[in-house]
């Protein structure tokens, strides 16, 4: 029997990060001044970003190199294991093949440091010492915490208050690794104060948490604004899961028919696919690769492939992307995350192109399927990524009805050990099931520019 | 520069335990009747343990097989890697090297399911297919439940109660794993009825739920009790860790001068060491084995080597043991684990013979060594495990005094996820230091029985 845990040593941590933006047969179409409705320059943007990360955001180059620095502390966690799920495979009686990558050993437990620490590595090189962000249920601002830690930088988190309350450990977490964490709304900023004026107990949301780290970074020079999704150059600094997964696979012989990843903003699916999908472009694979996302959000399946807004307020600029309006908000019962009214455009494109598909799955099923895993495999998925282990189960439940010995892959993007009160939830029955109505989505539709 | 990581593959998971008594130059006093104090045959252990187990518990054979589908399943987190920690070092400007064996990526998230797993299949082996025992902070009882699970067998948790109501994630992650989690004391059993007449409101102890644990066990033909540290064969199995770490550091040629691992129990240190004791015994190196224990539970440091009660009731059989005293209770304001009254029989034999010394941590300046280490290797230890942090740190600041280029090893034997709010406790400065005042410990001791 083959060895449980494909492993790559440190020396096989890739020397460059794969652009899927050099192999796709159309351009990303470019984000638009949310104003004027104009192609925004790079010159609005520096504001904000290191201007390394601009360059990616907009090249087409196919390989980009990996710093040094940057590639010394990816080993803290990389490279990761792809792991065979054969325990899994015997509980469902299937002839398929089932292949996880493994994100959730970074001390954040998850994939979104991948993205972190070069993002705060390009803005130390070019000065600045302090980055602002916003988090909601705490992944993106823990993983940012830890590499400004690392790199000794400051890291200023606005938390969605409700989260800052409720989610205690995350918080801890981010500040144990030295990050100035507030409760979003709050009066350090003229959007807080705003919102704070209007309704002193707001819970606060994503998008006002938004609002207050870029008005941050708008105005102090020391400091500059991260993103953990969406955009390309998170696509791209992804990219290094799949390229080490490619070399897992090449060094077992086998390579993937389906791939599942979950989406919430795209970058953990991308990071996956994106480096496998070249191989499809090039006529070289034939393998399918499906974006799963929940019923309660779901941006690919019923959304539309539109400009839209990054952030509830308007202040981002306009991007395409696969979107249900950025009026959208998931219903309060939802407990698995992904609950982002757009999609990265890259993915977003790709599904366009008909190179990646979608599925919607309700969180019930999600949980279930993970505790499935956890039972069998031991590791306890985050509620978020049990949307992927749910559509790798449901396909290896096919093969067993047809016989297909498919190899099956999907993205563990990361573990629930800080996420154990949505399990609790579950176990105890209090989940409820939720598609959102045809008619809320066109409403929330109906507010988008008409700019295509 | 040598790499981060030194990671041996799965084919590279030892055949065999290590089994210390075969080295030792005199034997472990035999555990006596708590009634008769006669030498308790295996007769009486045979209604609560497997057989195997106990066969373990006395065996002076050097090497015990283990059994395959064992190494199959430790496949799921082992081998782990073995990491030199450069961050902290230059954070230290210390020339000594550190290294740290890092037991944090099983899924329950410490070196416990390293004999949870096969204390449960030998169990199964032997028919029996529903396990007890009982649990603190939820470290054992999550590993015993996650090893249940991957065998299909029941498992039944007493989880102290003030633990089961503020501790909710732990318990989560058991029955997440299929666990029949108690609060204890509970009515379920003798002990529990006779503690909740007296005391409705019982917040419980380890002590308690060590005695319905037992209870049980004792009463059901279908059910084993499993006990997570101190035993013999507890000892054996941890012995992974220690073999694992010795190829380790013959695949780069280096060896260490020093070890420190925290001490509960004693199995996560004494896995660590006694297979690198063993060159120790024979002559062949000089290495310093360093127990670290909390200044409020010192039962090496302060402790005596006596025959003392496994547990507060006096249930189980006496031990000779460093022990504070069965009666003992560690101040409530201590955060960082490691409550048990007394050590592993082997341990404290190693520690009489002079074979491995100890040293006592105040709380504060283990969680400050921890927060350094998470700021610069970026995993978060556990409160327990932040005590071998705190000697490794300060080993190594010695070594930056003399110049010594030592190179230091010491046990991650967990992360500490599941245990921020004591570092948030930590952070928001409500932890104060605490040492045992002696005399309350020879009070303690003296109600031990005169054996020796």
């Amino acid at each position: 029997m083959q060895c449980k845990r494909v492993l790559l040593t440190e020396n096989d941590i890739p020397t460059a990060w794969y652009n899927l933006q050099a192999d796709l047969p159309e351009p990303v179409p470019p984000p638009l001044h949310p104003a004027t409705h104009e192609p925004v320059g790079p010159e609005l943007l520096t504001r904000i970003f290191a201007r390394a990360l601009i360059e990616q955001e907009v090249s087409r180059e196919r390989w980009i190199e990996i710093p040094s620095e940057v590639r010394r502390l990816y080993a803290i966690w990389r490279p990761t294991p792809l792991v065979r799920a054969y325990d899994l495979e015997k509980a469902l009686g299937t002839p398929a093949r089932i292949y996880f990558k493994d994100e959730s050993h970074s001390p954040p437990g998850s994939h979104k440091p991948n993205t972190a620490l070069p993002q705060a590595y390009y803005n130390k090189q070019e000065g600045i010492l302090r980055l602002s962000t916003e988090t909601g249920a705490g992944q993106w601002g823990s993983s940012l915490a830890f590499v400004c830690s690392l790199l000794g930088m400051q890291c200023k988190v606005y938390m969605v208050k409700v989260s800052y309350n409720h989610k205690p450990y995350r918080r801890s977490m981010m500040q144990l690794w030295g990050a100035q964490v507030t409760p979003s709304p709050s009066d350090e900023t003229e959007a807080g104060r705003q919102i704070l004026a209007a309704d002193p107990n707001c819970p606060g949301s994503l998008g006002i948490a938004i609002s207050e780290a870029v008005e941050v970074a708008m105005h102090r020079d020391d400091t500059n604004y991260t993103l953990g999704s969406v955009l390309n150059h998170v696509m791209l600094h992804q990219s290094i899961i799949g390229l080490e997964a490619e070399r897992q696979f090449e060094m077992i012989g086998d390579w993937p028919d389906v791939v599942f990843g979950c989406v919430g903003g795209g970058s953990n699916f991308a990071g996956l696919v994106f480096p496998l999908l070249r191989h499809k472009i090039a006529g070289k694979r034939e393998t399918r690769f499906v974006a799963c996302e929940p019923h309660s959000c779901p941006s690919m399946s019923r959304g539309q492939y539109r400009y839209d807004y990054g952030d509830t307020t308007k202040l981002t600029p306009l991007v395409k992307m696969h979107t249900l309006g950025h009026g959208f908000v998931p219903p309060g019962i939802h407990a698995g995350g992904l609950r982002y009214h757009g999609m990265a455009p890259m993915v977003s494109l790709a599904a366009k192109l008909g190179l990646v598909e979608s599925a919607a799955f309700h969180q019930t099923e999600c949980f279930q399927a993970a505790r499935l895993f956890a039972a069998t495999e031991g590791i306890i998925p985050a509620p978020e990524t049990s949307h992927a282990v749910r559509g790798a189960v449901a396909e290896a439940l096919r093969c067993r009805e047809t016989g297909e010995e498919k190899c099956i892959l999907f993205n563990l993007s990361g573990h629930g050990l800080c996420d154990l009160g949505s399990y609790d939830r579950y176990l105890s029955g209090d989940l409820e099931d939720y598609s959102y109505p045809q008619e809320k989505i066109e409403e929330s539709l109906a507010e988008l520019p008409q700019i295509d």
